[in-house]
């Protein structure tokens, strides 16, 4: 390898220290720089508790990190809005740096935010550098996975991902996120206020309908309490029969008063078991699992990370996980 | 869509049927013309059995079929020799135009047949075109499948692909290539003689070993019969006990005396189920199962024209599946 790539971090959050966790075993990689609000002046090693000072300082001036350290890509994990991270977006790609970023809304923002991809896009193409948002989900599990596996499909006609988790094996942010220990009525305020949901599933079925080349006439999403009848726990949060464990929540793409795409995603303390599953309709019909479900955290932080060489070598704009795997694309429904 | 993907097809055997079958339910693509030596004259849609002709006759002359009809893309399935079909892939790529072969030695070609996999590539990048070798094994199931699945690890230690295969389901070619009905002393003698094996498990290793930055020091394969205690039976062929049913065949990558790498193919008339599986070691480790596994005849046509659009959009030369999915590529090995 002729020099290493370089690296800067905007965000360093709970996956952004796990971001720079994956970065250091990497010996084709260095992290030239780091961004943040909180911590400014320690070190990213102390924060990321990688075991030692990596001699990269936080820093709040993202202009100044991303001017002085002319890194080849920036790994930006900040927030699940699109809305809410453009500008910090714009000012990667107008300083000419590639971006891999976690932004669930960016993993296939075309349906719901068309004018911002518009603008990424072009900026993008501008500035001559690559954009992809990624993660494991959105960005892997329910729907570049998926749309992998029809890559041996001669016809796909339907298509249901189911992701099972226990949540008590995650991070606490996220077991709080899924409504673990609220009562019901919490619960239902909170949906109602959209606070506590998982950010992708509408961004994962366009993507895969894109993919496949299918067109969808409607795209419906609900959202459940998970309540078992025993009381169960995590290490942080006790639940008591009757309360909330967790969320189930399903997303439907249709065309024609069809399902043509289910994900169905739940997530809770006491799930009985952990798995991620895709079944594919088609020829042939498929059933993969994965068995025990893929550590979300973990696989978020490296999927950032093992992007970075595609994303260098992509052709330039906004680019997502569905222009990276080869797919059933099929255009009979549309012609 | 702004106009139909032209597809020449060389070589018209049982898999180029296949790939017609596919090619016609695709509304983008459109076949302008076929290269066999058999079947000259006649009809593709006879030959393939698409229940209409196709208004494409078999010619046996390639270069005016590949002048003639200006194709985007040669579909081309006539041998697993490299060597063989090199004279084929030449008239294509010096037509100009792009090529997906189901060639198994043309899946990874670098450590096999390094001055060949050098010429190809100039060839193509002289000529502007890109040319991939894919298909269902190899091309998908024991080398892209788990490299996409890395993707998602931020380390990897070792990893181990199974495929047992029902052959009863499978073609008589097939069935008759993995040994069944024969004697062991017959299948010692086609073992030796090197007629009866899967081509595929070397290009396989080396394509997972360069996917994952891992340096190999030796490769090594073990070829067995599988036997059975009771009378098995296909369509076609029966097996009277002590007879070989099928075969196993198990390749090792090797580093500094640790296995890295094993893909083990197992295919018999009589396997109690068909399944294919990978293991990964790593950060986070993961068991990722197909029920009933890929029927193989079925994958390979889907995935050599699911690839057209991505041989299309990619980089000129010689690229590998390798280069088409995001691994977890780690060059801590050869620091």
């Amino acid at each position: 390898m002729s020099r290493k790539i370089r690296v800067v971090q905007y965000g360093i959050g709970a996956i952004g220290c796990a971001v720079t966790r994956v970065l250091t075993r990497k010996g084709e990689m260095e992290i030239v720089g780091a961004i943040d609000l909180r911590n400014v002046g320690r070190d990213l090693g102390d924060i990321a508790k990688t075991g030692k000072e990596l001699g990269v300082v936080i820093s709040d001036d993202a202009d100044a990190v991303l001017r002085d350290n002319r890194p080849d890509v920036v790994i930006h994990t900040t927030s699940s809005s699109l809305k809410k991270v453009y500008p910090e977006l714009q000012k990667a790609i107008k300083a000419g740096v590639n971006v891999v970023s976690s932004t669930e809304e960016l993993s296939y923002p075309y349906m719901k935010q068309p004018e911002l991809a518009v603008l990424i896009d072009k900026m993008a193409k501008d500035n001559q550098v690559t954009i992809l948002g990624t993660g494991v989900n959105p960005g892997f599990l329910m729907d570049a996975w998926p749309l992998f596996m029809t890559g041996v499909c001669a016809e796909v006609k339907e298509i249901r991902i189911t992701r099972i988790q226990d949540a008590s094996l995650r991070r606490i942010p996220f077991q709080k996120k899924i409504g673990a220990g609220k009562t019901v009525q919490e619960f239902n305020e909170f949906v109602k206020a959209g606070t506590l949901r998982h950010v992708g599933l509408y961004e994962s079925i366009t993507m895969i309908a894109a993919g496949l080349g299918w067109e969808l006439d409607d795209i419906t999403e609900t959202t459940e309490p998970i309540i078992y009848e025993t009381e169960v726990e995590s290490q942080y949060i006790s639940v008591k029969p009757g309360q909330v464990a967790g969320v189930k929540q399903t997303g439907y793409g249709w065309n024609d008063g069809n399902v043509l795409i289910t994900l169905n995603f739940e997530a809770s303390i006491g799930a009985k078991e952990s798995y991620d599953a895709v079944y594919i309709t088609g020829e042939p019909s498929m059933e993969v699992t994965i068995k025990g479900g893929v550590n979300g955290d973990i696989a978020t932080s490296a999927i950032l990370v093992n992007s970075i060489a595609r994303v260098i070598n992509s052709p330039k704009g906004l680019i997502t996980m569905k222009d990276l795997v080869i797919s059933a694309l099929q255009s009979k429904q549309s012609e």
